[in-house]
């Protein structure tokens, strides 16, 4: 991890730690500086990660201020914001329905950029929040990027594995939305009626090279989907 | 507008007219300090106002790629994302419902941040996608910003009135997300079915300073309910 995000994360710490919150300001910049005991240009770049997650905002002149507005029940949508201690407040577990190396079908091909006959892993599990019925998820990677997964990794977090165990590094992701009714495999997957609300995710994970290299497809029992996503907000 | 504003506007437009896709590589600094015929340090912050708003990705000694995987039906679910082009290709309308002058319940205060006795303005509208029902919106201004609305201004985009008209600055946002079923009055003023799936989405708007100005709840039509995000991804 580079310096300045080690940093951010420290600060991060520092947020939660102190209980800040909402409009909270932050120490001015030389008061981080002493404290963390690096640059000026380290602190500026920290604060500057911390802005596009939406942790804290700068107003000209003024200062940085703490963003905290949550709910309580709502989880980020996008994994790389909220507070990781937030996060590790709720209890997760999964339970895996099918593991496997396959070719991907022309839609998963189109997404990951490969070949019909390229290897994927195809997984496909349903994941629990504080032991109830959380998401049917079904996952496909690029094999010749994720190139070993198993069923005891794959009932852990996969991503956590990948880069930690592999490697992989993550550059970014698009996000697609939409509501719907379930169909019936869905439903029994998560013990719901058929027709019921669906909350429907479907990401493409890119390196940071910018080859997609994971396509997800999740299905939230809507009775749990509530997410935030606080943004930075650059209007024109 | 600031210049490195107008600058990454300008690029936007570029990779529009040039009808770049997913993975094009952009011109080097160097020619695009040129073509714009800025400071380094303009296009440089110019690419990271697009790196954030998820348009480019930057590969580290390689350059500068464009980011368009886009779906077809997909609207960008956070108003300060995607190309401007491609919103204005969906024609929108609104009818408005409800207008007036009053006084907030405690949760609106609270996301407003002001007192009881506060003045409100209250918006209840529906709005139209190509001429299809998309959503049920309430929504709620601080009056002591946002000191003027009539009918005419809430049947067109209040926050381009509130900007442009107002001279308002719109700093950041939080969004909540949640799917359920529909309630009795608001499948009447979609053309649905009670307990039809609604995929609602709540944000309180602030100003640069941090202060909020806008509550909103809006009710989609569950069948035009198709969003997307492009994350900048900061994973640690």
């Amino acid at each position: 991890m580079v310096k300045y995000q080690q940093i951010a994360d420290e600060i991060e710490m520092y947020i939660e730690e102190n209980a800040l919150q909402q409009g909270d300001k932050l120490p001015v910049l030389e008061g981080l500086m002493a404290h963390f005991n690096v640059s000026k240009s380290t602190i500026t770049k920290a604060l500057e990660l911390l802005e596009n997650k939406g942790v804290v905002f700068q107003v000209r002149g003024s200062g940085i201020f703490v963003r905290r507005h949550r709910r309580n029940g709502y989880r980020s949508l996008l994994s790389n914001q909220g507070f990781k201690k937030e996060l590790e407040d709720f209890h997760t577990a999964s339970k895996v329905i099918e593991l496997e190396v396959t070719k991907p079908a022309k839609e998963i091909a189109d997404h990951l950029n490969i070949e019909l006959d390229d290897d994927i892993y195809f997984v496909k599990r349903v994941q629990y929040i504080d032991r109830q019925i959380l998401c049917l998820e079904e996952s496909y990677f690029n094999r010749s990027i994720v190139t070993y997964l198993n069923k005891e990794i794959v009932s852990e977090s996969i991503f956590d594995y990948i880069q930690k165990g592999l490697g992989v590094k993550i550059g970014f992701s698009d996000v697609y939305l939409h509501a719907g009714k379930l169909k019936e495999e869905e439903a029994k997957q998560l013990c719901l009626e058929s027709e019921e609300p669906a909350f429907y995710v479907e990401s493409v994970f890119y390196l940071t090279s910018g080859q997609p290299f994971n396509f997800s497809k999740v299905t939230y029992n809507y009775e749990q989907s509530q997410f935030f996503i606080q943004t930075n907000g650059h209007f024109s």
